[in-house]
């Protein structure tokens, strides 16, 4: 694992968090993009070569939906970037990690995406991400 | 804010939770510190050039402690590393955001830190924290 790529923020409304973050960072967000099959509306900041994800959900049983009826707003997610995410997926698994996509799917910023469930990783949803190459 | 310093996890117990880390990242923690003040013993991993520190309580009646009996283990906060920790928490009082340590203390790692409360933040628990020069 090389970096922190990104955490993932849920929150209930992008545009009052994107003021809110924006006021912490000191810099506007750099981007929004909606990936539909996952029901959210996501915002990026950068801090150093790292970045923060804000995540809105678009759809009521979106799984961010669900995250912010049960705990509330607050971090959901730590993404760490990998070169090749199925030989990580393969090692993981191996490792005793619960990956809850074995086949990686596409996720925002241009990324190949899998989750490691957080019972087997202490608590933490793990996203491990592979930017994928033009 | 320069970058994403550390992000803390809450952990029940250092020891299992070190093994565990390691196989996720494919290295050991590079070291063991316990901050008695904060009744907590951490331990700390390198991924690229952020951190991850775990934290395991030491007293019963501590924050990490507590977080754990209310939320069970997890993410516990983020911190971002700055420049001028009493510039930044003059500025970030005035954007409007709740400072809970308007003087720095003394944290883990050779550091000055200060924490924001979540509740104007997204529900996140932000910590500053400056490396103290020797």
């Amino acid at each position: 694992m090389n970096k922190i790529e990104h955490i993932g923020i849920a929150v209930k409304n992008l545009n009052d968090s994107n003021e809110l973050f924006s006021k912490l960072f000191g810099k506007a967000h750099y981007k929004i993009e909606e990936v539909e099959s996952e029901g959210v509306k996501t915002s990026f900041f950068k801090v150093g070569n790292n970045k923060i994800e804000l995540l809105e959900a678009t759809k009521n049983d979106s799984p961010i939906a669900k995250f912010i009826e049960k705990k509330g707003e607050g971090i959901h997610h730590i993404a760490f970037d990998v070169d090749d995410i199925e030989s990580e997926i393969g090692r993981l698994k191996k490792e005793g990690f619960i990956v809850l996509n074995e086949t990686p799917k596409l996720g925002a910023d241009n990324k190949l995406v899998a989750f490691l469930h957080p019972k087997t990783s202490n608590g933490v949803l793990i996203e491990l991400c592979q930017e994928i190459k033009k």
